[in-house]
């Protein structure tokens, strides 16, 4: 617990604060958003469009990986970084999730998970102490801890049960973390929607020691409110020179709302999925490309962005590959994405040092609710 | 006839040239390859990497873009130039080969051919003057007569009965087509295999005169030693100062032997598709990545070529990718096959000036015939 993975605090604006993370493979400004790199490729982009849009740091899917290629093969390959040629960091998450919503056969116990593969029905065992040698092997600059995603919704009794193996099992994968300079293991904080929950899971991860705190088994059907209650409760009960890092949130209005709440770290496949089924973020909301609206518009998706889709091509085009299935409608429009949430996390970082979050968001609001600009 | 596209022989070595075409839209040099650009779009490929892979000129399809989406839209938002964002030349075909090969329910007659869309069953004319009408809408630099693609196999009668037709139809084509400078039209050869069919076909479209003169009807069915023994046919009956092009064809092996033989352009999807289906092409012949022999070799698909496929990853990975089914596997196997497509007519034009083409075959021939290198 000596070397803690360097994060430090550069500004603050309400609970929001804006920081830098410095792993080994570079830093990353937050609050950041990491783009969702599942099977070592983050979907229809090349590294250089996902580096290019802004994200300085993705996160890579255990589980995905360790059925395929493998973990022991990816560490004979030189690690993840090589393999899918990301240079800078990457967060790997502990395959908990996706042992819940992909594997079958699921057994739990005392000692961690057993699962079929999805892939091929394979048996594979997932322990806390494995789930941090995969992410070891797989070189990830931050592991997660192995956590049981609880189901949504669980009684008080059922989630209490959960959260508390996964104390256990974050206990464990402390124990069996190697520390290196430049990376960190981060605690999840579980609990349901239960506010005392949340407190105690809070309360043993800060006693084991973490280098950041995640907040787990949220946006998992859960109302905004029931969401935005549960981060203003957990929140405070976290280590405020600590990095904090929302698990799979989400879209941009649940971002903004996190982040004036004190979130530094988001991932959700929000962005690439809907890229690859023709939907555009923009400031004035989502755009279905594949509105027979926008067949014959000349003009481009979103005049003030930058990106190569909105630089180089009309509405009429991108409409037209959407509808034609054409690979390169998902390569454009998640470039678009990933670039629509690469320049909001830069506002909300440039708002947050400027003291002026509150009228951001106010703008921002306003703006999503206008809707996209009318037809021509 | 006063202004035909301008295209210059700057070089020969036996049968072979090496040229330069001159578009409204740029130059290419020839011996030259098109990628196909069905759906105004090479699909899986940004047109900046269709042009760094050394493509100068591409093609696209008349029958899927008159469908979807539409020609006259796509002249009111500006020719297909600017919707694919495209600034080179570009060649479409004249749809005739799709309706035969993707269209319902077509009858043709004396005036063109009618059909059923194959995407929603609509039904569209195809008369060789709307044809060009098509092609002039789409903005094409080099456009291509109507003809109907004669079935393979086919009688003699049936082939000159399906050629005189074609005849007929590439007069009205003539006839409609409005001369622009840096723009041109077309001939096809017809013929099928009989060669006193060919000679008829190509002395009728030299007596209309045209641009250009391609052999069609080729890559449909036929045997190597039967395309290339119309290929030497038919060329000594084309104009020598007019552009040669071998439509459809092919295989890299294929195009070496046209190229030997006094071709100047050719079209084919087989790099396009190759690259989406997992299959690379190198100076060893072609690699199938999804072969689990690649699953852990760290070496390059081809250390000789400077593709990024082949700069920043290895083969496991493209193994990897295409295993998972990934859009990053078509995106960079696409661009390599490209690249590979690219250099290949980089080399046999630099042969051809060089004089050396005869050696170059051989040592190419033997390169193919090696196959890939081993496993590690």
């Amino acid at each position: 617990m000596s070397d803690l993975l360097p994060f430090a605090v550069t500004a603050r604006d309400g609970a929001a604060r804006a920081g830098r993370l410095d792993t080994a493979h570079g830093a990353a400004l937050t609050p950041a958003f990491m783009p969702v790199g599942t099977a070592a490729t983050v979907k229809a982009a090349h590294p250089e469009a996902v580096a290019a849009s802004g994200a300085e740091i993705i996160l890579a899917n255990t589980y995905h990986l360790m059925l395929r290629p493998g973990a022991e093969r990816l560490a004979r390959l030189g690690g993840l970084h090589r393999f899918m040629n990301w240079s800078g960091p990457i967060l790997t998450d502990s395959g908990g999730f996706q042992v819940m919503s992909l594997a079958s056969l699921r057994e739990i116990g005392e000692d961690g998970v057993a699962f079929r593969s999805h892939l091929d029905g394979s048996r594979h065992d997932l322990s806390p102490e494995r789930c941090i040698e995969i992410q070891h092997l797989l070189g990830a600059d931050i592991a997660m801890v192995l956590d049981e995603c609880t189901p949504f919704p669980a009684t008080e009794a059922e989630a209490g049960h959960s959260m508390r193996l996964s104390l256990r099992w974050a206990a464990r994968c402390r124990a069996a973390y190697r520390e290196r300079p430049g990376h960190g293991l981060f605690g999840i904080v579980q609990g349901s929607v239960y506010p005392t929950l949340r407190s105690e899971s809070a309360a043993g991860l800060r006693a084991i020691g973490f280098d950041g705190y995640a907040l787990g088994g949220l946006a998992v059907g859960e109302s905004g409110a029931q969401r935005l209650a549960m981060i203003e409760h957990a929140v405070p009960e976290l280590p405020p020179e600590r990095p904090r890092y929302l698990m799979g949130v989400g879209k941009p209005q649940d971002i903004v709302a996190a982040v004036a709440r004190g979130i530094d770290l988001f991932d959700c496949v929000l962005p690439t999925r809907s890229g690859r089924n023709g939907q555009a973020f923009s400031r004035h909301g989502p755009i279905n490309l594949r509105n027979a609206r926008h067949a014959e518009d000349p003009r481009p998706l979103d005049q003030h962005c930058a990106c190569p889709a909105c630089r180089r091509y009309s509405r009429a085009y991108l409409h037209h590959l959407v509808v034609a299935k054409e690979i390169l409608a998902a390569m454009l429009l998640t470039q678009h994405n990933l670039h629509y949430y690469g320049a909001l996390m830069r506002d909300l970082r440039m708002a947050i040092r400027a003291g002026d979050l509150a009228a951001f968001v106010t703008r921002f609001e306003g703006e999503q609710a206008a809707g996209d600009i009318p037809p021509l």
